[in-house]
């Protein structure tokens, strides 16, 4: 007793790579189909778990993941961690001075966003419990408060994914949209730590205490509540202040990244430890600390992402993965339930913060995007519903119920909003390159010889003559050069009879000369084509390409990748960012 | 059961927080000394575990660190997780082709390196196995075999550090040190993993094959060391090719970096279930994947920047300060056992390379210093010594002396290497930075009137007027402008009655003209004193400033930067490495 045996470690790693696996493979579908990896993620639960896997063979699902024994415990220890560790980078991610920065817009936005589905939620779980779905022998008040919670919560890193795709991240709408998430946020965890503080102080005095825990059983309400307004009180202040103040230090007389990456992690454990023993969940303590160390000014982006690529690549997917293996999403799945949630979670959350978007004056439209970008849950939801269901809050009906109206709210979001707004998604360059149209190696006396070679290589995908797509781009390049510094080029042409835009890609290791203001010869020749009609795609694609090849270095590289799938994974690499969640 | 308690969840992440805390404070430390991080990791488990604050406070230790029940297995679990990662990275460290390359002076070493010490270490495990600490029971066969691996090994990490700390790493005695490290750690690994299957399949027969091991009670010796083999084989073959095959694509078509990470990471704990399964220990399959995956020329250096990072700073430290809590280090210390470990070690190892080197041609003070460069045995014997103990192979005694050998051969190597070359320490500009030397702000008309400013303050750290100062250096300075690109000017000077080298740093935010090549005006002035007999010190410090300052974003950062501890935090992260282990 007290380690695991020889079997033990062996189910232990075995299920860990299985899990981890199939969450990765999911994930990287649910991206292909522009999905949050989340929705993936939770799927690979759902097939290697009871719902799908379990009932095909019980016994394999009983083996891989056991349900009690000293391999279910490393596995809940496991679990545990991830999400706790999840929530730490969730923290992080969240701007908290932006609330003192807040403008009157973005707080109206919040009030109206927290305010309606909160209430819609909290009088339906108080008032109409068994129509919602709170299971027998639940406290109504406790239920209700929950619900209104988990109507009320926005994701904030699903947001910012949706709100980049489309390219508003730094728009007004935008900033609007995240500061009011910020808020959404802080407030439903806050009211969500005094629900486990009400829960774990009316299981103290039920049980009379038990022995096991490190408090005495005269834990009260009052008590819990109170030092969890401290703890965060303190970490969101003094904490934040004191953090501030030694991130310099530690990044300058440690070493690095390995001094800072541990002080994070410490800090967000020893948070979880604190919250845990006050009585409300461990993951309330790291996403706290995370709060607090991600607004210092001094965390260096680099460390930031170090920290967040990893938890978010290996923690999150076991994570939620795990979730998948906890429950049946299909003995448990009731479509009336499932219909109501989801309808009164837009109900209450896009309504209401369209409502306040409108008093805060933006058009119809706009508040309607707002709207919808608040009302995507995301992960968040997920981890919540988690720990209603783990304290007897819920039961599994609405469990599932909750699961499947963060992922619809969730993948509604981007196609909504772009519909409102009327704003396709932006051509990136990524999208229109294909192999077909890359030419690895060519050598060409000038720029007319080379986009004649170019031309060709396009001619049968765009289903033009040569001829026709030579002329029109060299008709342009005449006009002005095309090249930009560090020997890029970019001939480009609109053709009338072209039904979608098309990339080709040239690499001339030896030089061609496209009269480039610095003299240089181009080696990386990127053409694009576009249909006369698409006006916005054409300098969408042509500032895309300037940006991604801002770098001389990243030219360099691309002029000596090799080939196409190097190419993409170069490109892959420079342009690599946080999955949204 | 299946789940861990409140209270257990509470001591889980407590006990993880303290730990990693702990451990990345005495890591620090350790560097400040320039010792290793990994004495530093395991004197912190020495701190809190039996053997300091056992002592004190045994109930606290008790309460912190449980022996038996969830929490234990959970941490079990966790602690397993850590070596097994870290094992991963490890093996990711391997340069396994170039043992194809390897020259024949590489293999004489690693001969000789391999062959004394195994020689050493079996026959007296095998005959003498009293004296060198066996516990009654032992197989004097497997102990044999153990203690010959125990005192072969390398540790490659830490080699690097040491090799690149001495600016040898690419030397030619760095690269057939390196060549032969590989070597000593790809036959100790494999050696030990045929140990672990005679164990393994001694302990089968012995009980007749419990139920609870997956394997069937029939599994003897040679299934296991077939096993192991078969997997070793495919795995450093067909298994390497296929990864070589795959990342590419990986790394063109999933999110960067999660989708390689998580590759990278499921085919650790994959590979480790399987060997466990095998029979032998889950780190050895971890070990031998990392080989595989790290072997492959696709694999992108921020992949394994990333992976190495977060299990340099994490896994790993948590996995050796646990080491400290299992064993008691002063109850256990046999001073004799400890001095004749040593001494067969020093024997064994260095004697051995050295005797290799000097057959290979190496000049002896050279030879000497490869010798005790591969003495090193830093984390890789103490995992080795450790799974030995859980494996009943050796007891605490002599687990205590070979950690304490594997931590002394790793602090006097570098002392070693540097007294028998006669090579001091290179300076290092980071080494002569100081607050009192830093000027955050300067305006000068004239590049005398700066140099003139940073005499000054400079005058009284070098105890020298500042009017002597200044002469040297404008002296110098007419002779030929000291400027280096992108507004970086070197001004320097010897100086005869300077005891050590001086370094100060000015910034001059509009710009003073040391008549650059460029035309820029310098933004950026270190100016660098050294003793006139240091000719060495001064080249060096020029060299490791143009190469600190060598792009132009580093210098607009410093520009930027507005104080002295972000200034050192933006070298620190400029230059941030890997730790040595």
């Amino acid at each position: 007793m007290g380690a695991l045996d020889h079997h033990q470690i062996t189910i232990f790693f075995l299920s860990l790579a299985v899990l981890l696996g199939t969450a990765r493979v999911m994930g990287e579908l649910a991206r292909r189909l522009r999905q949050p990896a989340v929705l993936g993620e939770i799927m690979a639960g759902v097939i290697l778990g009871p719902t799908l896997l379990g009932m095909v063979a019980p016994d394999l699902v009983a083996t891989l993941f056991p349900r009690d024994g000293g391999g279910a415990i490393a596995f809940h220890g496991i679990t545990t961690l991830c999400v706790t560790l999840f929530m730490l980078v969730a923290g992080m991610e969240i701007d908290f001075s932006s609330i003192v920065r807040l403008k009157r817009s973005a707080l109206l936005i919040a009030a109206c966003g927290i305010s309606l589905p909160f209430s819609i939620g909290f009088l339906l779980g108080r008032f109409a419990s068994e129509w919602v779905g709170m299971e027998h022998g639940a406290d109504p008040l406790v239920f209700g408060l929950f619900l209104g919670i988990a109507l009320s919560i926005a994701a904030l890193p699903v947001i910012a994914k949706i709100l980049m795709d489309l390219n508003l991240y730094r728009s007004d709408l935008g900033m609007v949209v995240m500061a009011s998430a910020v808020v959404h946020d802080l407030v439903g965890w806050m009211i969500f730590a005094l629900v486990l503080a009400m829960i774990h102080a009316n299981d103290a005095v039920a049980h009379g205490g038990a022995p096991t825990t490190l408090r005495s059983a005269g834990a009260s309400v009052g008590l819990t509540i109170l030092l969890t307004i401290v703890f965060a009180g303190f970490m969101l202040t003094a904490g934040r202040w004191l953090i501030d103040r030694m991130l310099p230090w530690i990044q300058a007389h440690t070493q690095w990244p390995a001094g800072v990456l541990s002080f994070a992690i410490t800090l967000g454990l020893a948070g979880a430890a604190l919250t845990e023993w006050i009585g409300i969940h461990a993951i309330f303590g790291a996403f706290i600390v995370g709060v607090a160390i991600g607004d210092s000014a001094h965390l260096q982006q680099r460390t930031r992402a170090t920290v967040e690529q990893f938890i978010a690549a290996i923690f999150a997917p076991i994570f939620f993965a795990s979730i998948g293996l906890k429950v049946d999403f299909v003995a448990n799945f009731d479509l009336v339930l499932v219909v109501t949630i989801i309808l009164i979670a837009c109900a209450g959350e896009a309504l209401g913060s369209a409502i306040g978007a409108r008093l805060a004056g933006f058009p119809r439209r706009q508040a309607w995007a707002i709207g919808f970008a608040l009302n995507a849950r995301g992960a968040m939801e997920i981890v919540l519903a988690m720990l209603a269901l783990q304290a007897g809050v819920i039961g599994e009906r609405l469990f599932v119920a909750l699961v499947i109206m963060a992922l619809v709210t969730t993948v509604v979001a981007g196609p909504i909003m772009q519909w409102v707004l009327r704003r396709p998604r932006p051509a990136r360059l990524r999208d229109h390159l294909s192999a077909r149209t890359f030419l690895p190696y060519i050598v060409a006396p000038s720029n007319e010889a080379a986009i004649r070679r170019m031309a060709v290589a396009a001619s049968p995908i765009a289903g033009l003559p040569a001829e026709e797509i030579h002329a029109a781009v060299w008709e342009r390049e005449q006009t002005m050069p095309t090249s930009l510094p560090n020997g890029l080029a970019v001939p480009h042409g609109r053709l009338e009879s072209l039904d979608k835009p098309l990339v080709v890609v040239a690499i001339a290791p030896t030089g061609v000369s496209f009269d480039a203001r610095d003299g240089q010869l181009s080696r990386l020749i990127v053409m694009v084509l576009t249909p006369a009609s698409a006006h916005q795609a054409q300098l969408e694609l042509l500032a895309d390409i300037a940006r991604t090849f801002g770098r001389k270095e990243v030219i360099d590289r691309a002029v000596a990748c090799g080939g196409f799938t190097r190419l993409l994974a170069m490109l892959n690499i420079e342009g690599g960012d946080q999955a949204g969640r």
